[in-house]
């Protein structure tokens, strides 16, 4: 049976359907159906029910990376689960590969990154924002990525240090980076951008075709969350009708026209 | 510079935009733009330009999974890419972590969650149908996963023979293996089930109702995608409307009511 | 030029994007704005711009059926503009033609039924609920469409008095209706029924397939609002995700099988 | 009960879902399952059912508009019933009503609007090549709806005669004829303009806004069909992923600004 031990994340996981994430540590942790004995819960299996001071129950829970991120402190537009996975698949990132990410933020998607390339590969994550850089940092030292992460402190105009498998673009202004993307990437790499507005993908599409760039992709994705009745099914009311468009792209060496 | 090594899956992509996935070995490709001697692209960078006998030119690609998924052989429904990302995340499946595949069908799939959950993680896979199996082992043994992958013959009704972090469901009556999937799951385990018809839905729902699951959500993803021409953005005509619905849920090893 | 009469409705439209539709007539009517004269606004051509007592500026607007559709009094679901327009056009409704709206609740949809049979058609609406037959017949009057419609009180399981064109079918359990609906019906003409859940759904597709329908067809609509800002052209973040789902069919006289 | 007579337009339905329409008059029609004696028809009732000479049997069904814009001669790219509907509502055309089609193309939406306006309203429609004019004259003379339009052969660029209470714009280049649509409108007037990509949206609001409107929305609509079977309900594999986006504004008289 898999417990809990000193040191983990754990989220807790009220009937009303409200939830804490905290580390397991000496200490309380003060809930709106009283208060949780952190050290209490050691030993405790996963999945199983506990109680507050004021007998309230709760689940523990392992946190899922997507928890995290809907918990994490952010200060900007976080990339958003539904577009992370669909990201992940077409950077073909995965065990021991190497991915810039430009543009950190918050290091949700780089969380996400870090996770995929695991413990043989790595990711080098530029931001030129220092409040950003540490955020990021701090996120990822929290969720046990930051030994595969390393963050750099840059503006992106001035290039990359590395050449790497994949890029993930994230900036305002990804049109004034293909250069430095498509000189950072081996040949065969991945690219992907992600721009909130149709004019930022008319931008990116036009420098795009200036570089020896094939397989280019627009998308955009819409999930839609269903009330889980049986005997009423349908949808919620409302969804997330927008989040950014993704843009895809392989870097070859030269262009046909060569 | 990172170049072609006798035994690498490479994916020649002509201009255009077909594209012909194989084996670096000795022998020759019969091509609609001609003859590609297999064992002449050894040494050769990758996303460089190669020739066919009649002077057609290619590029040779380091195939993705999805390149994979899309051109596999297969006799089954398979999951989508636009779909396989988002399950990867919401069943939090990574590096060193075991998982159920049921119903494995061609193997697309299993695929992405061997790839996940790397070298040290694993993946046990029940398949009843001895032809589905044979094709699953083939393919994972293609894309290098089979070590991490382990294939049984078996109807799931009898239950499965680990304890696993994460289960994914994908059989045409997925209601009647709740009990089997409740079983084999850790504490605080994952579960995701696909089906394509709403009736499906609705008896999963049922059903995981009478075992202690919280976190149960069911949701669909609409991917569209651009002509990807910056001076005439719009959506491609015609898009995919419908795979398959998703439903996640998490187990606890008792129930609020208990 | 148009300009406003006494007893015209008129939508006061402020720079801030709020609103008020009202009866031009003797009084005075309070606003966040200030307080706008009624009578003033007699002889004021429409689109022009007038004041409130204190100076504020507002334009005076003809309503249009959707702007009273969304200011309507109302305590049921209504159908939304997505959806109404599409039903008009399955249902063919058009100048002259007879149509029954069963179930009909604030009578959003029997106002759009009513405008587009126009002078010559008649529209018969069905409703069980004293108040709902009370409200929609005084929103019907204010709307000026009264005299083409006629509500009467009555649980449509006692079947309808008339033959129509086209029924719309908006109550909770139209599968119980279906008889009386095919019977109601003149042959070859249209039928539109709305639900909210797949459950729903199914059971009114079991119960249809008894009776002598073709063209049997269900759609959903998902309408999504862009922000209409020319150099950061993107949708705005939420939508509606789920309204109804709309079954249309189309009566013959005898079945295939006869 | 309604019969058919002789001139009627009626859609002939047969088992397999294929159907024809025609004009019911002397003559025969060759279908892939018999002749139809045409004039045979008369007589018969609506929705009843009618054979060729090999005894193949088919329904005698009223066409829809929609029937008869999915069967139109074509030579346009067509507005879709999907936004048919939803853009009569946004402008608001009912009886009596004066409305401008710019750009009739093959005549859907003119024919459209045509019905809505009813006999006592009329639709002023401008087209600059005489083909289109010529088969757009030719389809509402067909659908009984020609006296109630005006066709003229005219580029916009000169202007319209008229003043009326809404316009719906489908031209290539919409954004040049903003100064001639507010010119042409009623104050308070609602305009509609359709085009397909996001650029083309982006120059209509640029151009809007030098221009005395409000409630300015840009809309997109996607409309999916579900297989109607009861116990496997669920999506059709594909669907329409773009037509055009929608955009919507109404004339005042002067500008806040003023």
């Amino acid at each position: 049976m898999d417990s809990v031990q000193l040191g983990d994340r754990v989220l807790a996981l009220f009937e009303d359907g409200r939830s804490f994430l905290f580390k397991v540590q000496d200490g309380k942790l003060q809930t709106h159906h009283g208060i949780i004995d952190l050290a209490s819960l050691v030993g405790k299996n996963y999945g199983s029910v506990c109680e507050t001071h004021t007998k309230e129950r709760f689940y523990i829970m392992k946190p899922r990376l997507v928890d995290e991120i809907y918990k994490m402190k952010r200060q900007t537009q976080i990339v958003y689960p539904k577009d992370i996975g669909f990201i992940l698949l077409m950077l073909d990132v995965h065990e021991g590969k190497t991915v810039i990410d430009a543009g950190v933020g918050s290091g949700a998607m780089c969380a996400a990154l870090a996770r995929a390339v695991g413990t043989k590969g790595k990711v080098y994550a530029y931001e030129r924002r220092e409040e950003f850089k540490k955020l990021a940092q701090e996120n990822l030292t929290k969720w046990g990525l930051a030994d595969r992460v390393e963050i750099k402190l840059r503006d992106i105009s001035e290039g990359f240090d590395e050449r790497v498998d994949a890029i993930f673009l994230d900036v305002p202004d990804p049109w004034n980076y293909i250069r430095q993307c498509y000189e950072a990437l081996n040949g065969s790499g991945n690219i992907a951008i992600v721009c909130p507005t149709t004019n930022q993908v008319q931008h990116v599409l036009e420098e795009i075709s200036k570089f020896s760039f094939v397989g280019i992709e627009v998308w955009e994705s819409l999930f839609r969350q269903y009330k889980p009745v049986a005997d009423r099914l349908r949808p919620f009311d409302r969804m997330v009708a927008h989040t950014a468009y993704m843009i895809f792209a392989r870097k070859v060496m030269n262009d046909w026209r060569d």
